[in-house]
């Protein structure tokens, strides 16, 4: 019987041409959250189950989590989303840890839904948080951040608005409805649907009776913020009083990136302030801020905008044979090469040598050189540029200045 | 109820100074691999369960893995390892790919059992793997990769030996004691735990009244590996006859890199050919070799000889602040940094200035500004580098390169 070659469904393979889009991307990330002073954490993608219960959407939890039994009858889940997880981590260590912390990470989440068009079941993350800051400075890092990574992903500000609100304002308009807990709940996931449903105004009236306005003036807060980025030219900020976002942690600020294509407008990404979430560990108060960004929907943006970058080779130079006796010759050269740091494949098939340089031309590997008689004679080598296809004789020692 | 705060059992949390290890090892597999050309895939964690039935040892496959049916009725698998993956990738794509490929991959692999010292039940695994060469040029860059790696980490050649087998020679002692498939099989096993049974010798007599020597000769191709490998200054490579290494996949040589370590004599990782993997997904054979290298491991060898990197910040400076009114200003000379790719953090709690810096000083962050009047007013700062004390005085625009 023969074995299936698909990968598991709704998950991708990773060949290295996919795998260069990737590494783009999450070094694009690493870069600029690093260049803001945040320090890289990580975790296991399995985590006890209960810890999504308390306070992620309850949707996610019942629905569209991986939970299985294992052999110890522990309820184990394939984490959904990073919050609750660093979170944890924060609780577990809590005042050794020194404040205000900046952290980031790039995990895989797992979620389990009918695969789509940007919504697969596996995808990476980019997750930034800071814990410890209560101030509207916090707001502002943190939207600065999302900003500059668009910027440096190539996506011009006329492209993308940031959106933002305040759930305290909502809560608000909730109270003045004189909404029980319950109801505000409801509300707020209606609300949260807004724009993905027909009959809001509808649905709003089986909850109450009552107008809840939607249309409330920008808090001092946001107002600031606002300024403030608009201070650090940051220009595309916008109040929108419907924003919501989907975790039920979220305690005050909420913002999302929002892609202005014609054809494909949409929330990119987005995160909120969560100053309570630590309570469910029974631990003092931490004010807390965050948002999380996807390799998956940040891909289909560089697409459409045709900001992806062109596969090329992680290494420099490979070296053909005219015949399988220089092997020895060439594995010398190579052994220089990458003490001077040159990234060096040798063909060792023993093939023609034109199918050698055909193989360096796929791999998209941008220099060659063959290796023969003369050249080990003379020690002098022709290095073509397989793009142009300039050549140029040099020295052993001259070729890895030259590459670099 | 409080939630616990606790990782899931036998898997790890990567505080910063955890990951930065973490990056420490995972930085220096990607160089020396990237060095031999080799190109880096992915895949998920989450496989089909029929894929370990076929070739890896049964026990792996019942005992030993977190396999779980999803809600679609399917079996899956948490990867206990990364070859069947990259095995099932390179017969998916088949002869559009160019061959012979140099991939690797750092995957996380997850097995069921008990959690003690080195055997954690996730780890991460260097896979590198050489498709598409029969000669034993694939076993000489295999080893002198592994090889390179051991001396990058700092360890040196006495203190590790490479030990090296071929699977024919103990099929051919094998075939000489007469034993069935099935016997050969349990022999095999067996073999591979000779230095962990006390009775070896008694096990293999309830298989067998024959002899089967583990006292041959090492074959030609052995032979010419070990000559080659010492004439590019691998000397600590030795012919192991009773070495089999734990998969049913293998086909021929074996190898591992051993431990010479009085107090912890042990194998540290190792690997083989396997040139009839393919088959099981009904592709043409292609000859294959990898080995694979755990995060664990490689973490207490490195503890053990003292050759753990001492902690620093990926932050290069941390802008404290005399009074919050000095916001503003600290953005703008922060701005200013970033784009001179410094990585800065800013201080905006308004706390005491000596609290500020004790913050900079425990995240080892190596240099501090001080904002305050005076700075703003003449552009000039006291950059002071924390690890010395030393401090001094520049313009706005030197900094960046003073840092660098």
């Amino acid at each position: 019987m023969s074995l299936d070659t698909t990968s598991y469904k709704g998950v991708r393979d990773f060949y290295p041409e996919d795998q260069f889009i990737q590494s783009h991307i999450t070094n694009t990330w690493r870069r600029v959250v690093e260049r803001f002073g945040y320090a890289e954490y990580h975790a296991s993608v399995l985590e006890s189950a209960e810890l999504y219960r308390a306070k992620s959407g309850e949707e996610i939890v019942n629905e569209q989590t991986y939970t299985f039994t294992d052999r110890g009858e522990r309820e184990v889940t394939l984490r959904p989303e990073m919050t609750p997880t660093v979170a944890r981590m924060v609780a577990a260590k809590g005042r050794e840890l020194s404040f205000p912390l900046r952290w980031y990470s790039i995990p895989n989440l797992f979620r389990y839904e009918r695969p789509q068009r940007g919504r697969l079941r596996e995808h990476w993350q980019l997750n930034v948080d800071l814990f410890g800051l209560e101030g509207i400075e916090a707001e502002i890092e943190m939207i600065t951040i999302a900003h500059h990574i668009m910027q440096e992903f190539g996506i011009s500000e006329d492209k993308f608005e940031i959106r933002i609100n305040d759930r305290i304002l909502v809560k608000e308009q909730m109270e003045i409805a004189g909404l029980s807990e319950d109801e505000q709940h409801t509300y707020q996931k209606l609300l949260d649907k807004k724009d993905k449903i027909d009959d809001f105004a509808d649905q709003v009236r089986t909850i109450t009776d009552k107008p809840i306005s939607t249309d409330f003036a920008p808090s001092s807060r946001i107002t600031s913020i606002i300024t403030n980025l608009n201070q650090r030219s940051i220009t595309n900020v916008v109040f929108s009083p419907t924003l919501m976002r989907g975790f039920d942690y979220y305690t005050g600020i909420v913002f999302e990136v929002f892609d202005k294509h014609p054809d494909n407008n949409r929330s990119l990404f987005g995160g909120g302030r969560y100053d309570k979430l630590l309570d469910i560990f029974d631990h003092d108060p931490v004010p807390a801020i965050g948002f999380g960004m996807g390799d998956v929907t940040i891909r289909d943006v560089l697409e459409t905008y045709e900001l992806l970058p062109t596969y090329r080779s992680t290494t420099d130079l490979y070296i053909c044979l005219l015949d399988k006796k220089y092997t020895s010759a060439a594995d010398e050269l190579a052994r220089e090469l990458r003490q001077s740091n040159i990234n060096v494949a040798i063909d060792y098939t023993g093939r023609k040598i034109g199918d050698q340089i055909k193989k360096a031309d796929r791999d998209r590997i941008p220099f060659v050189i063959c290796i023969g008689e003369d050249e080990i004679a003379s020690d002098i080598y022709t290095i073509k540029e397989l793009s142009t296809g300039k050549e140029e004789k040099l020295k052993g020692k001259e070729i890895s200045s030259y590459i670099k």
